[in-house]
């Protein structure tokens, strides 16, 4: 089994002083890390009945199509707001400094379908969770949440295992 | 061989009046699209000798990874401006109303690197070929270009072959 974590690079003060940025473009650049990320993502979830994955704009997008092709099904893309052409529902968000709006379409999932929601990293869970939410709006099971990378200090990870739904995640830093 | 472009739904008018938008959603939404989309864009470059793949962002995010990992090659992504937190290398380009700039890590590739280019949907070709240029500017060589959806009429499949890169595409919709 790769070393992951190795395949992840720290660049100090992004995006500002005193952030250590867990930059995952060396992870992707390695063709074993990249497949290997994308199966054990997906291994938690091969027996849990899945209907499709669902992932966040934009980094979402980067191993979400990848582990719904690994388990077989199909990908919703949860988007920034005026992105999606159809009837959409939206989830109003905090940001740090601001808030920002998450949209699906309505037609994306319904009351017979269990998603599993993919991103590439879980900081706060602001974005996470409101897309839980979104998700949890058409009437979807939301099946589990699973991230490449936890900050498990910020807390996301506990935020969204408090909506009830259960977390894994592939490498963890500590101290951020 | 699944009818791929019977799986592509058309919105009419969106953005904006007049305009037939297609939106590749429902062919995320089916496990075999979604899974024969990424086969059938990996198909030609099989003996291409490839080192990466990079993806533009957003939504050339959604099939990059997957083509890269069937092709058994790391991903770049090329990125909108501040998303990159390494040294970078940036190209700016005309949108239809205003200017855009994109960005990849300078240390994404290098003059040994053979790279394709795949995105969801080719129309003017503004920011394929501003993605080109940048990929360049690295040393590697851009060997094709691969796209979902080609939408002849804007001409953009045109541009990037004037630029000496082959494309290649899985569904065309013309009179746009």
């Amino acid at each position: 089994m790769r070393d992951l974590k190795a395949a992840i690079r720290t660049v100090p003060n992004f995006p500002k002083p005193g952030v250590q940025y867990r930059d995952i473009t060396t992870l992707l650049a390695d063709p074993e890390a990249l497949a290997e990320s994308v199966k054990r993502l997906a291994a938690p979830y091969r027996d849990a009945g899945l209907t499709a994955v669902a992932g966040i704009d934009a980094r979402g997008f980067i191993f979400g199509t990848a582990v719904a092709i690994e388990l077989g099904v199909g990908f919703i893309p949860v988007r920034k707001a005026g992105k999606l052409p159809f009837e959409t529902l939206e989830q109003d968000y905090a940001l740090e400094y601001g808030r920002d709006t998450l949209q699906i379409h309505a037609d994306a999932a319904d009351a017979g379908d269990k998603v599993l929601l993919v991103d590439d990293l879980i900081a706060t869970g602001g974005t996470a969770g409101a897309a839980v939410s979104l998700l949890r709006r058409t009437g979807c099971e939301v099946v589990g949440a699973a991230f490449l990378v936890d900050l498990p200090d910020l807390g996301g990870a506990d935020l969204i295992k408090a909506m009830d739904v259960p977390v894994t995640s592939l490498v963890a830093f500590e101290g951020d």
